[in-house]
């Protein structure tokens, strides 16, 4: 049982004490009524509040890029979520081009099996969209991985083109599968890369400069259209840009079926982190790239008119050393990602403080919404009878420091150094095992198992 | 204790047993975990929602209006709500022109004390919006009296100008009382009245042609602005016409504390019914007035998108024999208002049959929202440990048609007559008392108590 | 005949000289055709401009406000108009509160008849908008007076409300006229007035920011939207802010018939002049209210995608000594206006230098443009056979100061004072006359006639 | 000398004689002042109107597609042109796959070189937006082909990939040049005529439902963007889409260089005609497609608003017989083509008949914004000194019927078969030379010259 803090879901703040039975919660109830109830452990909530475990729908731990791999596993991937009181990730499986879905999605099965920290979904990213793969769908939803990215950027590597995407939509209006966009016009994109190069723009700082808000605006107007010829809901990925998110609200405001998430990067990061001098840039390096500040007033609104419903990290960690420097004469080679699964729920938390987002808004941005998006709820993402025992006791209070040099991913830098926020998971269950607590890590490889998901709960 | 039932509330669906003790929810517990508990009085709820009661936030019992009263007393319409599932309205006390808003208050308590058989909150109409009544207000926010209702409407009846809007609006702004607005523009619409009138055109149908859509929109835009120079919130009540659904969700775009209602007339009900023969018509007079089939669509839409975020009843019943006759040879004479405190749950779960919206948004749109915009939640409103016991057992498959003959309101029509709708509360309690149970009436006058409000939630 | 310049109407530029016959154009020639005509006398134009003269189609002269009057007089006011190539204004003649609208325009043509250096015409004030002035309206449009300006601000001076502006927009769809429409919430401002008063705010800047913006952009809505129910085209004066101009190309996208003025203060000058010290900004004063330098962008935008078609001046001079001195200890009893009538022209011209117009654009919206809008075209506002000969031979490169040392208008200073422009018109004729040559009046007082309109040509 | 008519311009109406010196006009004067020119020819216009020469800005004479080629060489289209009042015709050289643009541009020179009744200029088809067709576009625009269309249709044809778009526009940003756009995603359309073919959909009408108008505004964004992007200036040809003419409006609103075209055939023909049975669609098969009637309403309000700014007639007539039928078993097969050439005046005569537009607006939308658009005027599209001595004498009062019997275009059927009009060109005039007159043709095979063109002279 844990006892006398402040239960916050994204529905309702309530003094209560919480009954977990085996893996599953038992019972919300009443202060004077549950101290009657017996229990074999309690865990003191005083002046703690109660939340449910934090669901990040966007990690890439150990994926493949420009040559190398994202530095944190699933093993220290998932134990740094643990240690920042996220409990379940939904990671991404990748189609070999020129093979089947079945063989990525194996792949990942065989690189997430039995070493990860907490419970983990699969979403699958389609990069060779034949009809082979079209094909398969159904079948992987059938499992539980229920939604499937492209990518309208990456030409080469990722990309979809319309018609490939047109055909994997029709399909997921048909299963009832979701549909995710990375929604960049890479080819586009890539011209003014190589016009960059070609004028001796080498920095990481024109990375930023050649990804133009307007491309990624595009992109999402076009993702939308074809989600509207195909008949599909649609979910964009890493929102950044004033004007993609004007594309999302309008589809919004039509009653379409249209979703998006934005990143802890894009709230609290500006382009201004891509000028960094001796190539520092390069941390900061990830599409859609960092924008100027009135982008992130246009992202904060967005969370609050619920046009952007959902905050993931799209963590993506690469080393300054050895990796990111892979694009030291050469802005367009410099691995994409930022590292930040640790770190999404204190930012955030940071972010009610400052009067942007409520708490509850807090929770369901970081667990509520990413459940019921990806089929998830209310297993996880809430604190119901009946649901997973994934818990967070939040210390409101604790103000830390955001660094390397005490966080927990496999990463030798921080994106937010230096930065100091206020509150953090002082205990952490998952599954009503504790993972964490008071600063020591009790939580084990394996712990975690993979979770199959049902379909999109805001179609419904 | 509530066993076997669904719990929906507006974040949750499960199947979870809720414990009740006394006035209030001490617990809510899974199936396998509450069969231990004790209680001493078992309702089973197999088959059947348990949802928290209904709010209804626009009633206008006993209103006086054109020489007569609204037909239903707070002991007669209080009680045809409770047999509708509804177990909370807010009602609307009235400033006498001239008079002070402490009298109108008073007053209206006094109507309401000791005879209602469910809870009630009080709005204040302000329809005398001088210095005076701009000083009182602060006093009846302590009170519990956190919202004010103005009208562009009915000139030399409830009319503020603008500039008497715009002072009780800055006055909101700094108590943090919400401003209602009745939007339709008033002076044009007497102008095409009086012009109907004139060229003989005095049937009930006149009424919906006269007050445009246009009209509507147009207070709606100028409610809009004014808020925004006072800085002040702003709640449309009655909300029926696309053009001004447009001008909410713009605003709403922009980030503003703008919300908007509509009633089960303007989603259930067309422009045709006032031209219904032999003055049938005058059964729909209400004002706005139902409009066209086209803007139902619309209503339905914004629902989904949360544009608009409440249905209430507007619930303001004059029998068509001598009330409703008052305006046989003049439209304009027609008392204004449709009776419906009783049906607008089932009405709504109909909705829910047809696909319009989800369950949880029923209860949402029914209780949740209303319980949270008006300063009643978590006592009011929800399902959690600490809540008032106001719960509904609502049988989904329960088919009966909507009449006169069988509805408890004191009114000699329904405006939904001979409708065949599916879902009825089977059993109500308020506060843990059992008010109607299987058809059988077993509240009783005095149970219901004054609310206190506290402000806006959606505010937070 | 004119010889040797560049003619720009608003929809050619060419090298031709123009043959005048007596008070009219007799024929535009190509320059070798042109040689071998016969005329008594020619004018050379080589490197000069020839273009129509200039429409300014919002002028008050002799205008009472506030207890004064406007300082120019007809006579000195059209001569004004003449040194700044001018040739037609639209004065307002005004309804006195409880009289006739034939009573004001009698007045105003008393004060105007015999006096003017050029043709003039009237629109017509309608502050007292009963049953009695809608009935004359027929009539003034008769004898040439085909628009109607109503105010929505000024309360108890000008100001119409809803009802009434709406019964004399419902008499111009009948009759063809055209609602003018000064749109600002007068009675919200008026609070706000009251306020900043009571605050001890009694500085000409206070002007400025009591007039909000939003307050201009719902009085335009509302104007629209009064227009639309009425089936009635309107046309805005003295368009300022940025939501202003956003509800007008709303309603034009829209396909409505819907049209808007502004002004050079507008484009030229910034609310910073408001509060130029020692009650120096009083200069300033006039309503709409000079904005931020934002709105400014927004104003050149407009008039470059025509939703905002006309520059008018809005001339209503006041002299700083005597007259804007009443308002030393409240700025709502400094007179509003800006001297203009004579800038106009060249101004605009600078905007042509500075490449925010192009040269058809400038002769289109000082001439041609108000000309079509009012009914006098081709009569006026153009350079074609049949048209009167009202002609400016234009010197584009000559720079000049503007200033109340060397304007001719009668006020004692000059809302541009310093600034330097580039171009001047060097002969000025109205219907064949040479009123201005080289720095020499040859004009007379008299020669102007009235010019009775035919209505808007935007509706053909 | 043309006497007594009245002189239609895009800006004035006056009535006039104009005075044509050789190849060129001399002069316009008032009816009195003319009177006394000396002329040796006098052609009489009483009762009729003299309106600049149409000019058509899109057709495709002799253009191969898919096997075959447009019926109508350089001269028969352009006499058709002439019968019909069009006095100018741009065409489109098209770059060979794998060619230079020089290589096209010879070949069409040769097409039309000597043999053309009516002057014209060409516009280049970049089909191949390699390095080499970059480099070649500034040396086209110094000897006058000033726009250069791409396709986002017809993949492995005409098609350009957004990288290829993105650097031609670039170039075009750099030299003046106006982009034109073929904006459908042809890349989507595919699939969905795959997946038609596959279905055993094969009628002529499913080429419309394939082509979805969503499709066609998203290509519409798409292009909009990129030209932002690059900086450039871009002209949308057939424009269809309700959906494509928000986008264009969208643009003009923001301030941008974005023009646009529709075609008769979306004006007056719908998608009913697709489902014409025996195959008789085919004859109306073209791309962008015929639309529902609600979309025809879209296009006249953006003529109406200037969204839409010219109408050309994309003519590219394929024969029924022989050439339509090779898509006899394969909509996907028919040869995408309208004639119209000779129809459009006449069409868009009665539009001003029907109130849909001005008799200037006529004048405008076919002859002078075209001309305007891709810098032919004053030279063409105007009645002015100096001017080209284009000229169409135009009987408003002609009424006949629209039919393959008595057109001159190169093909067997009438796209408009049966439709009657009222207004003919009664005497057409190719610099100073009569080709058609009073139903006899005297013009002659290789009167018309190549027109070299400056650059759009909107953006000046």
């Amino acid at each position: 049982m844990i006892r006398g803090g402040l239960v916050i879901t994204a529905g309702e703040e309530i003094r209560a004490d919480v009954l977990v039975d085996g893996e599953h919660i038992a019972a919300v109830g009443a202060p004077g009524t549950a101290e009657h109830w017996h229990a074999d452990e309690v865990i003191d909530a005083t002046g703690h509040y109660v939340i449910p475990g934090g669901v990040d729908a966007h990690t890439h731990m150990e994926m493949p890029f420009g040559g190398t791999h994202a530095s944190d596993t699933f093993e220290t991937g998932t134990r740094a979520a643990a240690w920042g009181g996220t409990t379940t990730i939904i990671d991404f499986a990748i189609q070999p081009r020129g093979g089947a879905l079945r063989e990525g999605l194996d792949a990942w099965h065989a690189k997430a099996d039995g070493v990860c920290a907490i419970d983990y979904g699969f979403h699958m990213i389609v990069s060779d969209a034949g009809e082979q793969a079209v094909a398969e769908l159904d079948a992987l939803v059938d499992e539980g991985v229920t939604s499937f990215k492209m990518f309208m950027a990456y030409p080469g590597v990722f990309y979809s083109d319309d018609g490939q995407i047109l055909r994997v939509m029709q399909r997921a209006a048909g299963n009832g599968a979701l549909a995710m966009m990375h929604a960049e016009n890479g080819i586009a994109i890539d011209v003014l890369v190589q016009q960059a190069l070609a004028a001796g723009k080498t920095d990481p700082r024109y990375h930023g400069e050649v990804r133009q808000s307007l491309l990624e605006a595009e992109a999402t107007h076009r993702a939308i259209q074809l989600s509207r010829v195909a008949g599909a809901p649609l979910y964009v990925v890493h929102v950044a840009a004033t004007e993609a998110v004007a594309q999302i609200q309008q589809a919004r405001d039509d009653g379409l079926a249209v979703f998006a998430e934005t990143c802890p990067q894009y709230l609290f990061l500006t382009a201004d982190s891509l000028a960094e001098p001796d190539f520092g840039g390069a941390k900061y390096v990830c599409s859609t790239p960092l924008r100027s500040a009135d982008h992130q007033a246009s992202l904060w609104k967005a969370l609050r008119t619920d046009d952007l419903s959902v905050v993931s990290t799209d963590h993506c960690p690469f080393c300054f050393k050895g990796q990111k420097e892979l694009g030291a004469d050469d802005f367009s080679k410099i691995p994409n990602g930022i590292p930040g699964v640790e770190n999404r729920l204190d930012l955030l938390h940071q972010a009610v403080l400052d009067g942007r987002i409520s708490r509850r808004r807090w929770v369901e941005l970081a667990s509520t919404a990413p459940a019921r998006m990806f089929g998830l709820h209310p297993r996880k993402g809430t604190i119901a009878p009946g649901a997973d025992a994934d818990l967070v006791i939040y210390d409101p209070s604790a103000r830390h420091v955001l660094s390397a040099e005490t966080h927990h991913m496999n990463v030798d830098y921080n994106a937010y150094e230096g930065r100091a926020v206020t509150g953090r998971a002082r205990t952490v269950l998952s599954r009503g095992e504790v993972l964490v607590d008071g600063g020591q890590y009790r939580g084990r490889a394996g712990h975690g198992r993979f979770v199959p998901r049902g379909t999109c709960q805001y179609l419904d």
